[in-house]
């Protein structure tokens, strides 16, 4: 068995949890679960497949990073990210160092975002992902069997292979509507994950086949790897990198690529409406974090950080209290949240930010 | 003319603005209007009418009512309450102060809280009413003429008696539903101002008559005025006064009772629904004040004092945020805001009230 590395990709910013999530403290460094953050948490469940941990993150959250992780993951192995570019550039990144300073090998690219709530099951799924990719070369995604038809999620249309456990992938399709949804649920479609495994020489060569302006970039970087510039044509070449997502650019147009089911209790944390995840509703429907005192109220979040939220009569709300701000939306719009963090950026409200 | 004393009745505890109005900065002291707090602005008004003035006060509050009112009112004037025991208790022992200490005079007795738009107005109105109770010796009520048919204020039934400004008293009803409210309008019913003026040895001579046992306590509390004693029995005597409003145990049993309609911008601040008084709504309908950002919401009333509130998609709601709190309810039911100061209460939660 080859080695297996795990990288974790923990560079966004995460306003969709705002005011909780902000620029100085972003989604990954939240300990939504009351046991660890959610990188810490995605670091030690990958920590069960892989032997290497990588974290690519962005440049200016490298030094809270190497501290919030607490010797989960040695310096040199986080990736620092100049600037945003979108999954591509973060993956190409973490494929070629590995490939260059490493060795070839079995990745394991994970968001620190999602919540899964059965690691077991999770590390079951990656080994037969890892065995898949190991076996056929190909690009593996990982599958989440759906429990409900979201339409917040995309979903992978997908094919039994005669004696084997992984699947074909026939096609990624985007977040449904509802009908739509349905259908697909009854169809077999998986909810896409966001989670690959491939080899690192063969997503590389898949960069070069279907992304070659990308892929000048990365070679670019290679020539500086252990040498004196390393850093400053990282700054350099790095900012530069066409943005455009791993889905669009290779997943969606690369051949052959495989799918394995999973089942383990899996969820993006999105959104403050994706708290039924991490929290049990109360008779009342209402998930409450911290000092709340919610009265006649009913299918509320109410998320407190160190003031009480109190409400009588209302119902389906998101109440949240963190830092400067107190945010109030109904649970149906809470994708919205990013009006609010945009419209504050506009007005160079960053203190709220 | 008689000389006419100003009394301000301020020893509420103001829980309906929760969590703006708390224990330690009950309603009177709040400033809403920008201008000044309510109790200053309530004896800066009376200042135009009365030549002294008094206010009545729960002990507690005592010291901080004289730093908060800054000179407009001589320490002697602040009559101290050592226990709530409702209007007709507080009005017998300011009656019986003035009467004892000061000479029998008009006594013009208001409600710290209500807001007034026309001062002038309201002078000119207290002075038709300090006229109406020096000529006929009446007890003399003011009517607020309505604006729109209100469930929120009780009402007096009148008469008009030929030549004269003030009217006859027919009855004082509670808080009517929406249609008796509309029949009310419509036969020339007047709000209920909770304010009155009489002579002080007129109302007090209906104590005796309907409140004896009131009155002997009053009597008890003169026998120690002016003696080293005047303080000890008060808080032996006034804890014990029986609880009744002057509205129940005397305006609605006494014969002959006047009222001047007034119509000068009054509303009692009663609850956070009570803000149009104070504050223009906006394009949509919102009233904010503070650091507020509502994006596509209409109705709501956001309150911010030292955070930002930050909102949504959402309608009809009121969103608090102050000291340690933060308030969320629709604005339909804002009088259930103590519900919330009781549970708090009965929880045993006194930090955040």
């Amino acid at each position: 068995m080859e080695k297996i590395y795990g990288v974790v990709m923990a560079g966004g910013g995460g306003t969709r949890l705002w005011p909780l999530s902000t620029s100085k403290k972003p989604k990954q460094f939240l300990n939504l679960s009351g046991k660890e953050t959610l990188v810490n948490e995605a670091i030690d469940r990958l920590a069960g497949v892989a032997q290497e941990l990588f974290i690519v993150t962005n440049a200016a959250q490298a030094q809270e990073m190497l501290e919030q992780t607490a010797g989960r993951v040695p310096q040199d192995h986080i990736l620092k990210e100049p600037a945003a570019r979108n999954t591509a550039a973060c993956i190409g990144y973490a494929a070629m160092t590995i490939m260059k300073k490493y060795g070839d090998g079995i990745m394991i690219v994970v968001p620190s975002d999602p919540y899964i709530r059965d690691e077991e099951g999770f590390c079951r799924t990656l080994r037969e992902a890892a065995a898949a990719a190991e076996e056929t070369d190909a690009l593996v995604t990982v599958g989440i069997r759906p429990t409900f038809p979201s339409t917040g999620y995309g979903y992978i249309k997908n094919t039994a292979l005669e004696g084997k456990i992984w699947r074909r992938v026939e096609e990624f399709v985007e977040k449904p509507d509802e009908e739509t949804a349905k259908r697909y649920v009854k169809e077999g479609y998986v909810w896409n994950s966001g989670m690959f495994i491939w080899r690192a020489s063969t997503i590389l060569s898949w960069f070069e086949r279907l992304l070659p302006d990308i892929y000048a970039c990365l070679e670019r970087l290679a020539e500086g790897f252990g040498t004196k510039d390393e850093e400053s044509i990282l700054w350099e070449v790095y900012p530069k990198i066409p943005k455009i997502s791993v889905d669009y650019g290779i997943m969606e147009r690369a051949e052959h690529v495989l799918m394995v089911p999973g089942d383990f209790g899996w969820s993006d944390v999105g959104g403050w409406d994706a708290f039924d995840a991490l929290k049990e509703r109360d008779e009342n429907g209402n998930i409450t974090v911290g000092k709340t005192l919610l009265l006649d109220s009913r299918g509320c979040t109410a998320y407190s950080v160190d003031r009480l939220i109190a409400a009588v009569g209302v119902e389906d709300l998101i109440i949240v209290q963190a830092g400067e701000s107190v945010l109030v939306c109904p649970a149906s719009q809470a994708q919205r949240v990013k009006e609010i963090v945009e419209t504050l950026a506009g007005k160079g409200e960053t203190d709220y930010l």
